[in-house]
């Protein structure tokens, strides 16, 4: 009996087919959205009566994560049967998704453990806002685009270490250079950072820029590298999607092999 | 006879191969770029000479069109020779084209049916500029490109879907650091939106840009999630183009697959 | 005799292998290089002096590069032996580089041929700097670049058409919502182009954007399809080069294709 | 005795696998990484005992990496065995890494043998920041794009060759088109050269842009060229990974190649 409410529970909160799973899935979607649409309206001068309905909301949509969080962790060992069931447990309380559920409620929960000011509660509050990534979760899409970054993950990673690199390097040249002349702007290293990612990213927003002449040949060195820095990823990724789609191809082709020197058809690889 | 000049005129109108139907096809295309044109010229302080010229050509054009589009829904049936002559229409009718067609047309007649501000109708005539889509049904060389995104698309909408995750997350993020510190810029969350898309798509136009040490650090993430917005469909739709290319090799390919000793059809790959 | 002094300049101008021909060669980017130089010094306030010697210089390259073009369409039926000389020279005369050379002399002598305004001429001396376009001839490595663009020369025409409407539509729309606020920026729907070609770029000078609600809207849309914008021509460039690599790879592979069925060695395609 | 410590130096400083080795290796990497903070911390108004900290780290870590410099020319017979001991260490002498490593070191030995300002020195320790290229050495990650990079260094530096005599044309251009109406931001062209980067590179500070109408339009042109400019390196990079993942492909194919049914080794691709 318990054993079997347990696999129904977990049948649903997990991405199932029978209908209470999908009902679940769309109520949970239905409150991440509710979520973002109030966090949204937060920011603004709302009449007390709507902050007061968000209030609400928000209690209503924690005790609900909530909920779902401790019957994720009950379920945990059907989800890894190859582990003891506390094992099973602890793996999923350690894993991303689980990280993300539990940060998305705890800023609700703190005031009662430590004394926090109020001020500092609401900015925390956009924590909430993590619960967006439980979206990833129920979409199939988005599993590609995923796929790519982690097969590719070392190679991303390596090229966000050559970029961290350079903005050191870029920052600390460029207030060697400029800070005798625009000691405000350039007054340090890390204020000089902000020039940096701006010049690196290609964003540009004009509000700090070399004017002397070295400072201008740096940053020109700096923006051409800055393009070297969207074709590395834009490399890395690319050939990633293409990857994907090649195995799938791969998948495909394997069926039609044939040996030259006797003909059979090889199911190699 | 009937008959023989519906199927006549199907033909001239449909992108064919016989003179009549170049003749309209080009005949349409000037009649979209003088369209273009009148458009531009339009918001231009230009004498009511002119003024009135561009509003002539406006009712032909608009005639035309309309003609146009009633010949099209007529000869449905002859597009869509396995449907009942009303389904084919309403097929037809409800198609991309068919919409873009009838909404370029539509501003024109809308004062005929409800009271509309002269204002308001001047504005809405810029929708004349959707006819440049009719163009898309006589080139052939803009249709490889949209094959790319047709096949695509659904990658490339959960790109944009995260995109817009993170703009909301950014822009509520940014506006609870920046708040205090500009007001005016970083009123809410919308307004904080305006700056996540500057940064997000690397513009960076500098009316708005963090001054606190937390928002740096903020639009810093967001600046370099910017490239790897740009990445990520750079990535899709270069695969897009890739596969559509091999695919077009593989037919190819698949003509001459027979060994030139044996004879017989090989379908390696 | 004749031929044989002919067909020894010829080999000497054109990209040849002995001597003669590659001293020719380094001379002629020699020349084109101080023209740069002198291109950019020519803006600065350089005593009289230099002035007089770029002056000098000036004459000389214009007559080293006539003659250079007259030895060209003399040897001209070298070139296309297949033709008749006088075909063959006129076949040479429009080709894109030989308009390249005669526009990059012409300006020196229009003063011969008509009356013209002397800071005019001075402004066209800017076209010696198409000189620069010769340096191709002589550089193997620009060619396969050139390859790429000119295999995906209707692809990157059509993205490059879709900008162009996509600009013209913008700029309207944006007019049609702008112009009551800013006046100044949006004075027509040429003005507000310049808007759209930044936004679209994502360049972002930031002396004109949006400032209502509406054209704040407007301008998400257009930078997200700037970014799209990059994405498309990145695509199909991307494309030319896996393409390029792949037919040398192909060719390689030829060499080493079996029939299933007889096991005999097959060079198709 | 000496041949043997000789080859257990050589073992530590190379990347090995033994203990010491690799407690080197992470040792130089730590040195490194405080390199760069001191670097941006020098940058800030600190306290006198931090900055006599640092200057004594300085004096440590020049130590450290002198040595380690000795040691690499002592044990470069090892590297290259092919070669007599002599020319081993002149090849590793001019080798990239040397020469970094030398730099790295040089400014602080410059005030004992010629006389030169305190503050250029300051200036001038920067150069300490080449270091952070010592890294790579360590990191196997960085090397794969570091192998795009060199496959593909031919094409890369033929299209940084293209900006760059594009760089100059319009930067020429735009100083005839904008030097009256601007005459301070478009003094001469290489004042002119400032806008062209700005631009090329879609950074777009702002500073200065064109005003005038034929300025507008050159402006559009590069900005244009300037998104061609990101695709070219894009697709050059990108065709780079996907050959080396393709490479690799080929590398582990190889391997498999053979008949399950004959046993014949089939090299097919």
């Amino acid at each position: 009996m318990y054993k079997k409410i347990k696999s129904q529970v977990f049948e649903i909160i997990e991405v199932g087919k029978n209908l209470p799973s999908r009902i679940f899935d769309v109520f949970i979607i239905v409150m991440i959205i509710l979520t973002l649409i109030t966090a949204i309206a937060d920011t603004f001068d709302i009449p007390s009566f709507w902050k007061n309905v968000f209030d609400k909301f928000e209690i209503v949509s924690v005790f609900i994560f909530t909920v779902e969080y401790i019957l994720r962790i009950w379920t945990a060992d059907l989800l890894h049967p190859e582990l003891s069931p506390l094992r099973a447990r602890l793996k999923y309380i350690i894993s991303f998704m689980a990280i993300i559920d539990l940060l998305a409620i705890l800023p609700f929960y703190l005031p009662f453990f430590i004394k926090i000011d109020l001020r500092a509660l609401r900015a925390l509050r956009v924590v909430r806002l993590l619960r967006i990534f439980k979206i990833n979760r129920y979409t199939n899409a988005l599993n590609t685009i995923g796929q790519v970054f982690k097969n590719k993950a070392s190679q991303l990673i390596s090229s966000i270490m050559i970029v961290g690199l350079l903005m050191i390097i870029a920052s600390v040249l460029m207030y060697n250079i400029e800070s005798t002349a625009q000691p405000d702007a350039f007054s340090n290293a890390i204020e000089a950072m902000w020039w940096a990612v701006a010049t690196l990213t290609t964003v540009g927003y004009g509000d700090v820029y070399p004017i002397t002449a070295a400072g201008k040949i740096l940053a020109t060195i700096i923006a051409f590298l800055g393009i070297g820095m969207v074709a590395v990823p834009t490399g890395i990724i690319t050939a990633g999607f293409s990857e994907l789609v090649k195995s799938d191809d791969n998948q495909e082709n394997d069926k039609k092999k044939y040996c030259p020197y006797c003909g059979q058809k090889i199911d190699d690889k």
